[in-house]
Order: C-alpha cells, then sequence, then structure tokens
C-alpha cells in the first residue's frame, strides 16, 4: 500500500465551506493539516502565494498540488479523481440496495433520516454539493422554534446530523448523477460511480444561489464575487461592498456586511423589496446610520476586475421605472459605473432537479418539483410511486428551515407507508407461490 | 381593596396541569402556596381528605373551598367567576382591536406567535383550554429536529413561548367562545366576556383528546380513568392498568406506565396496530419481558368503581374480529370482567373547532378545518379569507410537532399577506377619498 499522500486545508473561522472540506476528508478516513488564516496574516499571504492569488478559503493542496476551494475539491471527488490522487481508489462495482435512499441533507433531508431512521428504515443520505444546505450559510436563525436564544445555522445542521445518526440514517459524501425508474427498485448513480439501488427516494436535494450570467461574473466568482456573505464577507474588510437582490437573503446578507464594509449598497432591480418587515427594519436603521445605501430600480450589468487584485467596480443601469440619478453618467443609457471591493448576489435559487429529469416527476417551468399537496396523508408524493419531494426542492414560497423540517417529516412517514404497502404485497405473493407450489 | 384571599395548589412531579393551574393564577398576579405531594404520604393523604378523596394533582383551594382539579378551575375563570373569587373581576366592556389573534399555545400557535412576532403583527394568542398543547403531556420528544438528546414537551412548549414574547407576542390565559365572520374586524369573544376585534385569525386550537361515552367514564375521569398516562401513572403504582387505543400515544404510554403498573394491558378494537415500528417494538420488548400484555379484537364498553375507590374493573368485549379465550365470562356474548386500577384512554382526538361554527370555515365530518393546501403561497388559507388553520386543528394524518410547527409558521406568512394586501387596499381608500375631497 503506497503511502498517504499530504494534505493541507487553509481555513478560516466561521467558514461553513471549509468545514464540507474537512468532513470530506474525514468521512474518507484521510488525515490532514489545518491553517487557520483569520487574524494571521502572513499566513494569509502564504495562501494568497501558493493559491495563485485567491482569497477564499478553503485552499485545499494534495502533495503541494493546488486543488482549490471546496468547489473544486468537491468536482473533483464527484468524477473519482480525488480518490485517485489520495490513493484510495476502489474498483467496487458492487451495487448496494437499500430501502430508502434520502438526496440532501439540509433541513428536509436530516428531518426525513430522523423520522426514517426512527420507522427501521435505515436510509441512506446523499450529502450532495452542498452538504448542511443552505442553513450552514447562515449566522444566526432567530425563527427555528425551541431556540428562544437563537442557534447558528451549522450547529442547527450538526445536532440534526447527530440526531439521524443516533436513529441509524448513514450519511454519505457524494452527489447523485441520475435516479432511473424504468424498473424497480430505483437505480442511483452517483457521479463518483458508485450505484445503489433503492425502494423509495425521498429528493430533498433543495435549491442552489442563482447567478446573473452577466460578462466577468465567471471569472471574477471567488475572486471578489461571492454568493455567500457570511462565508467571504470578512475577506473584504474596509471596502465597499455592494449586495445585489431584494428579498430577506439580500436584506440579512446587507446588515451582516456592515460588520466589515465601509458601506454595504443595495442594488435591486424593482422599486419595493420582497423581504419581510423584519429585515427591511434592520436595513432601515443601517440606512439611518449610514451603513447602508440603497438603488432601487437598478441592475448590475458588468463585474469589472481581475483574479489577481479582484474586483475593481460594476456597471450598473437604473431600469424603466428608474428615476435617473446624479450618479449617471450617460443619461442615454441610464448606465453608471461604481466602484466597490466586493460583490455579493442575493437573487434567490433554482431547484436541484436534473438528477431526476427522465423518472416522469413533473415539475414547474423553473424545476421546482410538483407534490400532492392536499390536507390528508401523502403531500409529498411526486407523480412517480416512490419518489418523494420535501424542502426548497419543492418550496419556491415559504422556505423557511421549520417548513422544510415539516416537510421532511412528512416525506419520511409518507415513504414508511409506502415501503409498508410494498412489503405486504411482496409478502402476499411470496405466499400465493408458496401456496400454489404446495 | 380587599385583602386576596389565600391560594392553596396541591402539586407533584412532571405534572402538566399542575403547571398550568400555576400559571393561570402567574397570569392574573395572584400569590398563592405550593404543596407538592410527590413523595410525602403525609400531604398525599391531607389532599385526599381535603378534596372528598381525589387523587389527582392539582387540587386547587381558595379560602379553603375546594375548587378542584385544572379543569374545574380553567371552567371557573371561563366564567368570570374565579375572578370574583379572588376578588379581581373588571367590569371592562372595552374591545380591544388587533392585527392578528391567534388560538392556541401548542407547537402551532406558538411557532405562528414566532413568525407573526417578527413579522410586527403583534399577534394576541389565547392559550385555550390546553395551554401548551399535546406536546405538554409528552415526557420526552425524540424526533423534534434539533435535538439530538431529545427535549421533554413542556420545556420546548417552554422555549417556544419564551422566544414568541421574545418577538412582540402577547400570551393570554381564557378561551374563546365565537369568531364573528358577518363583517371586518372580525369579532371574538372568550367565554370569560372579554371582547377584541381582529384584522386576521390563526385557528391553532388543535384536538382534544377523545373518550369512549360509555357508562362509568363520566363519574370515573379523574378517579382512575384519565386521559394522560404521564401527567396520572404515577398514582396508581404497582396496580394494573389498561391503555385503550393502537395508535403510537396508546403505545407509547403502555411503555411509560411499565414504570410504575404491576402490568399493563393495552385493549386495541383492531387486529392491527396503527403506531409506527418505532413504537410497536418499544411495546413488544415489554411483551417478551412480561410488563405488557395485549388483547386485540378487544373492546371497553363499561368501567365499574367509584369516587372514593377508584377504578375497581372494567367489562371487556371480544369483537366480531376476535378469537375467544379463556378470559370470556360469557362466550355466548364474548364478554368478560378484567380487574385493573386504573384506565387511559388513548384513543385519538377530535379538533377543537366549535367557536369557528357559522364563520363559513369550511370542516370535514370529523371538524377538521380544511385549508388551501397544495405547492405554492396560501397553503393554510380556509374558504374564509382573514382566517388561517395550523396543526391538529387541520392535520389529521402526520401529526407531528414539527409539522405542526411548519404549519404554523407558514400560517403567519400568509397571514402577513393577507394583512399587507389589507393595508395597501385601505391606504389606497384613504388616498382616494383625500383626492376626491380636494
Amino acid at each position: 500500500m503506497s503511502e498517504q499522500p499530504r494534505v493541507e486545508i487553509y481555513t478560516k473561522e466561521d467558514c461553513p465551506y471549509c468545514e464540507n472540506a474537512k468532513d470530506l476528508f474525514d468521512a474518507k478516513g484521510v488525515e490532514y493539516e489545518t491553517y487557520n488564516v483569520t487574524g494571521d496574516d502572513e499566513l494569509f499571504e502564504e495562501m494568497m502565494e501558493r493559491s495563485g492569488g485567491r482569497k477564499t478559503a478553503p485552499e485545499v493542496f494534495i502533495d503541494d498540488e493546488l486543488i482549490g476551494g471546496w468547489d473544486d475539491t468537491s468536482a473533483l471527488d464527484e468524477t473519482g479523481e480525488l480518490d485517485e490522487k489520495l490513493g484510495i481508489a476502489t474498483d467496487d462495482d458492487e451495487v448496494e440496495h437499500r430501502k430508502l435512499v434520502i438526496a440532501g441533507t439540509g433541513i428536509a433531508g436530516l428531518t426525513a433520516a430522523i423520522y426514517a431512521g426512527r420507522s427501521n428504515n435505515a436510509p441512506l443520505v446523499i450529502e450532495g454539493d452542498e452538504p448542511g444546505g443552505q442553513l450552514t450559510l447562515t449566522t444566526d436563525v432567530a425563527n427555528y422554534p425551541g431556540f428562544p436564544e437563537g442557534i447558528s445555522g451549522p450547529e442547527l445542521v450538526n445536532n440534526m446530523k447527530e440526531q439521524a445518526r443516533q436513529f441509524g440514517a448513514e450519511l454519505k459524501n457524494g452527489i447523485i448523477e441520475t435516479v432511473d425508474a424504468s424498473s424497480r427498485p430505483f437505480r442511483i448513480e452517483l457521479t463518483n460511480g458508485d450505484v445503489y439501488t433503492a425502494d423509495a427516494v425521498i429528493a430533498a436535494s433543495g435549491a442552489s444561489a442563482r447567478t446573473l450570467g452577466i460578462p466577468g461574473e465567471d471569472e471574477l466568482m471567488g475572486y471578489g464575487l461571492s454568493t455567500c456573505a457570511t462565508c467571504d464577507g470578512a475577506f473584504f474588510r474596509d471596502e465597499d461592498m455592494l449586495v445585489v437582490g431584494g428579498g430577506d437573503a439580500a436584506m440579512e446578507e446587507a446588515t451582516f456586511l456592515t460588520k466589515f464594509a465601509d458601506t454595504v449598497y443595495i442594488a435591486h432591480r424593482r422599486e419595493e423589496f420582497r423581504a419581510e418587515d423584519y429585515w427591511i427594519d434592520r436595513v432601515m436603521e443601517h440606512v439611518e446610520a449610514g451603513d447602508i445605501e440603497i438603488m432601487k430600480n437598478t441592475e448590475v450589468t458588468e463585474i469589472h476586475g481581475s483574479q489577481e487584485a479582484g474586483v475593481d467596480y460594476v456597471t450598473l443601469v437604473e431600469n424603466d421605472k428608474g428615476h435617473p440619478t446624479d450618479r449617471l453618467d450617460d443619461p442615454e443609457t441610464d448606465e453608471f459605473e461604481f466602484d466597490v471591493g466586493a460583490v455579493f448576489f442575493a437573487i434567490g435559487h433554482t431547484p436541484n432537479t436534473d438528477y431526476l429529469e427522465g423518472t416522469g416527476v413533473q415539475m414547474d417551468e423553473e424545476g421546482y418539483l410538483r407534490t400532492q399537496g392536499g390536507d390528508g396523508g401523502g403531500q409529498t408524493e411526486t407523480d412517480v410511486p416512490g419518489i418523494f419531494g420535501a424542502g426548497d426542492v419543492v418550496d419556491f414560497h415559504y422556505q423557511q428551515a421549520v417548513t422544510a423540517a415539516g416537510m421532511g417529516s412528512k416525506a419520511a412517514i409518507d415513504a414508511d407507508e409506502y415501503l409498508e404497502d410494498l412489503e405486504r404485497a411482496e409478502t402476499a405473493e411470496e405466499e400465493e407461490i408458496a401456496a400454489a407450489d404446495d
């Protein structure tokens, strides 16, 4: 057996993606060294130097080779290449059967896992590309019922993981590539080549942060452009920052960023914010204090900068409902340029449902799963018997931690009833065959 | 001002109704003495003597007059007579207006209160006749996501009450008698005579324990017959106990009662239990250990005993699917008598929806509220705009703490959208009038 290569991870405090990276190597039983760059300028310089100027944590190295951040590391894991680099790749073609596979370890998936574990359905829970889901990016969850002092998102997620494991759920890193529903049991292929069969599937794969598809976006993502203020805000201390969006997430991120920014600007393409009053009030307090400035009816059309120097400035345009301001460089086009050191997108999410295409599961035009709904049992059933949906992959409206948890619980109860019916049918069939043999 | 009368409460440990009684007097600002009878035989004898033989806690006395248990005390409060006895009755005919009134302080009502508070809707939450709801009767909640070590029902409820108050919710003892939806705002009358108006109402009034309506039931309720094993189990130590039912609650109560009982018997009118595997497994472990004995296809038809001596024995009958056993006293009638010291009903619940009759809110034949359901917004809307439903008053199927919490959150979000639409419409109307005046 060859010696294990040297794994190094640069981390910082309050960095959920750093936790993801460490969890990934932990799950593989691979040892690694961590360097915490928080408050250590020398180490931060070293990280930037070794990573070719990248300022985001984590940065992962294997035998001195730059792997990159969490996205790069997990992408490499999905293809099986990470295991090859680590010398732990296997040629295991065995197909493992499970009663229940749950896609996703956000609040919905973990609650489903707690309930399914307790119902003796020994669920296999596939983490997906955002282990812990969106709540890992939330610093303080004040409205999850039961915690009057609030609880951090990562802590709540970890509590639920522990609770799920206690009831017999198995959590596994990986990403589901396809679900084949053409015969039963379902055949589930992961991007790393692992294959499982399962009698039932709960889709709790959540939704991922949306981007704008504008020039500069791909190049600067991770170099001053981010979809996670909690993760990356502290890297741009004392700079001006721009938050794009008008919902709860945008307000929450803007409020959070006032801790670090010189001024936080919010660009919102409409006249009215969609956010709940609570968050609008928080933002307005900061507006009065001069920490936040709001630009309504304003859209970002380009982000300028380089991977070396980060974001330099953005191009903004006041749309047709906008009232021209003195910021306009060219009143004809309603365009103006604006200097900022960092840009945070908080413009909603796209449901992660690609792996269900071809199964017959119905989705709406945005890709959200359609479920049975209604008042009685079976609310989480999709159009394919045996496939259930819960959390943000279904819910485009409420999107709260506790609503996701409620749906996860329902999905596990629905799946349990489905599995029990299946078992009864199989037992009856066996008995019939045995009787015919007599 | 007259001196406050002397209030005395006999309590025991782990007694949610005792907490209700204390909370009630606390809320009125009335001082009281408590005597904890747990482990104190002398005090227990004194309580029985003063209460005419009653063995259940709490027992409440005002100036030496026996008021009775929680049911009696809260019944007296509903009519306003309790305040008269305490010398704190007022002749306040003022009608108070609230944006939002929430009926019920179970998990659904409290979660709605947390969310509504955060949305600046300053909800008034009316406790109802079972403050804290059914979860206050549960010793250990293992599957509420976020508490890997489990949490007691009363503790979870208290956490949520504290959280709701922090966000500006006001909790008030009382029972809603009627909601008048014939004009707006809604007019809400409490049984104690208090009247409120409200722009929106969330019905989270839950469901109450069902009884069988058999001879002996009314006389012996509280004297050896109970709907709450957690509350009353310890009073019948070393006796044989009978649990009636076949769902989760029956299994949980039977398991709990093995701590105290000589043998716990479960009488279930069907062949199969409805309970989840987890609970059936727990019960089966106790069956193997000889602590629990199961009587299937068996119904209770009468309970015999007296308020002085408690339950003596029950009459049971094996129904037509039953297999006659050697217990039968009379094979013709399939009837037999059975000695037990206590009987616990765990046979489901009836939704508390009486106060909504005449509003136009649609209910199913059992009285459960019908809501919009579906996948998008407005899932908790009833047929009456401005009245929303959440928790066990709607949900006859899943009935979990976390599903109730999810619905409570949705109801508050739906109500907030309704209230904002209302406010916008009112503002527009005012502007129109102002414009017409110009």
